[in-house]
């Protein structure tokens, strides 16, 4: 028996019908060489076996004194956590996103262990896929991130590879640097790291006590710039997930052109998808859209635990030269990053948890922002730069599927995998309509780089 | 717009994460004849075209002065409400009853049309499933039923059928026969037909106040006494369904055998399979289980709208021998059809309204029943006796999938068609492991009587 960390607590509340609070990975994989036909059904008989669970694979939700508490599930029933399924013909990346979409869009089974393992067979060209699902309060979306890559080899003769489930995760403390973790700065900033949190009502009234405070402080006036626009409403339940992989040797290209880090290229490439997106709405806001980044701030590789900093990185979507854009979008990321190095341990903290604190108090109370930090969350979650396999099968693609969350109906998250650039959009299907077209944005915002830097 | 019948509002009410109150029927059809291998894909092509949406099919969920009305819905999706699908493989009806299971956990999403239809291909031996779930606000499980099969021709050569969002419903007072839209019912008891209910509270203060009035009125005395079991407990989010056709044939020489109806020998076959089940987990209470069985109390095919009575029938599970159990439940459903004979249509209109109370009062208040009135639902749901098509492909069954309940775990609803009775049981998987296994004791039972009566 196990209490809840606040931050996991803070999930629980934050979750309801139309914003599920569970994160996701798609992973895209070939068949083996020489593999027979019905391989994926094979595979599936064979995980069916897989019935050792460990931590936090077996944990499921209890209370004890109306607080709650990871206890271990002593039902646990595999064929509720591992699903077989097929897509429909063609079988294409298409039908594989439509399928993602509807799944991610469902709430977990709170009385069992929030996680689900769902292996894919129907895709073409010898393909199938891997999406797994698992609660934000179990575990979060970069240790699962890491653990779905730990499950990998880079030797593609290696067999008798364990699933997911049966897995033991690294310490939580040394793998925090994702955009959600984040939440547990704002944990932190109320005080009240490692008790147990109370009530929604007072976490929102301390939260707005500190926004209050910050807003009349010079330092901290800045944070409160962003403009209001369509990806800042209430959402609905339903999601769209858009992913695709761009050529991370075009964006290094862009790079070197520009002497901008690749990390300024995916933001602009990011801008330019929004700026299309909403200008074809007509809905681009005169002011820039702000995005909120978190990055890591790690100094010393051999530090225990990440700093993790976040930058509320102006998107200049109101420029219109794209190669003016990227210059403008490194110039305010390098600021931001200065800002930083002026900064104690202690200011981080407080300068990121005060970053996303209005978000919270929002999504908390469910009142309508008086004051909007910023439109969208643009993650970036370091993977593998070789190419790795699972028990023979190639690992093609990876791509996060985070959350949407009322007033950020948008999230983008981003990965590397063995030259590729892996993005995994996922939105609010009534609030962004067609927001799968923002993949083709992001494509014609890296060849309009390309363009004007005539590459 | 229109305002929320008290009933459909009740339907809201008692949705919750572990409760969703969607019900559904699945439809196995056969290629036509010819018919290409890509059938069912060139299906899925021609219903994606099929934008014309009637009500209620176009209506969602809306609050004017907080209360719930319909609304049309303007910004319609067609690709959220209709799916195409595909079952891994092998693609036998095991692989269809997981997938249904899982689709049938799901909440819908409340800020749209509550329907969805499931096109499944990937089925064995050239067969395809249509999976259809709609919200109990929205439409009745009768009425849907009634839908679906009107979809249908007696004509295998009948083209351009519509799909069930493009049907108009024929008006709903003439379609309420079914079990839970005696929820109608207690609506009408407390006084506020055709009104706004108020709130949860002020419901469950008038449904005890009943209640207790009831209990002290020896004329209803018999309603409290069903035994503690089981299939009362709370339940959780997960559901299986689990579905089989049996020959008509059969269950008919039963009935002749013995002198009893047919819904006399289908519910002896539920008797049986819940003795079997639960004698097998060591759960079978020592006093008999007592079943939830609504009838129609129609006494002149040509009148307007439908009498619905509720038999709790004993199921005389205390009773080893089959034939015996048969003749006590057939003794127990013909004593509670002649206390209806004696009945004015307002004192059956209380009596089943009553019949429910207890249990709606449990749903709503969430607190654990101090009187059980009755164990489980069996309900029965006319079809058609003759063979139908779809745009020529021959449905071979057809199955109901109900709702499970908080303190019902267990809901076992059948229907007729051409020489079947088709079962179709939703459970909590949680609470009811193995529930699938009830499917071979519903047969065991029928053989059982078989035996008994040397057939």
């Amino acid at each position: 028996m196990t209490p809840l960390s606040p931050t996991d607590q803070l999930f629980l509340w934050l979750e309801k019908r139309q914003q599920p609070m569970h994160v996701g990975g798609l992973q895209l994989f070939s068949f083996p060489e020489n593999a027979p036909d019905d391989y994926v059904a094979r595979l599936a008989e064979q995980l069916r076996q897989q019935h050792q669970v460990t931590a936090p694979f077996n944990r499921r939700l209890s209370y004890r004194l109306g607080q709650p508490v990871w206890v271990e599930d002593d039902q646990l029933d595999l064929e509720h956590h591992f699903r077989f399924e097929a897509l429909p013909t063609p079988g294409r990346i298409r039908e594989l996103l439509s399928f993602v979409s509807a799944e991610h869009s469902h709430l977990m089974d709170r009385e069992r262990p929030m996680w689900e393992v769902h292996l894919i067979e129907g895709l073409k060209d010898r393909q199938f896929a891997l999406y797994t699902k698992v609660h934000h309060s179990l575990i979060d979306g970069v240790s699962a991130m890491r653990l779905a890559t730990r499950m990998l080899s880079e030797n593609p003769h290696e067999t008798g590879m364990p699933p997911i489930w049966d897995m033991t995760p690294r310490a939580r403390s040394g793998g925090d640097d994702g955009s959600l973790s984040l939440w547990r700065s704002v944990a932190h900033l109320l005080g009240s790291s490692g008790k147990q949190l109370g009530t929604i009502p007072t976490v929102a009234k301390e939260l707005l006590k500190t926004i209050n405070q910050a807003r009349k402080d010079p330092a901290y006036h800045s944070i409160f710039h962003a403009p209001r626009s369509v990806l800042n409403q209430k959402i609905t339940g339903s999601r769209r997930f858009a992913a695709q992989s761009y050529c991370l040797k075009r964006i290094k290209a862009v790079c070197e052109a520009y002497g901008t880090t690749v990390n300024d290229v995916v933001t602009a490439m990011c801008a330019s998808a929004l700026r299309t997106y909403l200008m074809n709405q007509d809905a681009l806001p005169a002011k820039p859209l702000i995005a909120f980044v978190p990055v890591s701030l790690r100094r010393d590789d051999s530090s225990e635990g990440n700093q993790v900093g976040v930058i509320l990185a102006n998107l200049h979507t109101d420029e219109n030269n794209a190669g003016q854009r990227l210059m403008k979008i490194h110039q305010s990321m390098e600021e931001a990053k200065d800002r930083y190095r002026n900064m104690s341990s202690e200011e981080i903290v407080n300068y990121t948890a005060l970053t996303l604190a209005p978000a919270a108090f929002h999504l908390l109370t469910g009142m309508a922002p008086n004051w909007q930090t910023f439109n969208v969350v643009i993650s970036n979650v370091p993977g593998p730069s070789e190419p790795r396999y699972w028990n023979g099968a190639r690992l093609e693609g990876m791509y996060p599927v985070s959350i949407a969350m009322d007033r950020l109906a948008l999230n983008m998250t981003l990965t590397s995998y063995n030259g590729q650039v892996e993005f995994g959009l996922i939105g609010c299907r009534r609030t962004l309509p067609s927001m799968q077209r923002m993949l083709d944005h992001l494509e014609e915002g890296l060849a309009e780089l390309e363009t004007a830097a005539s590459l």
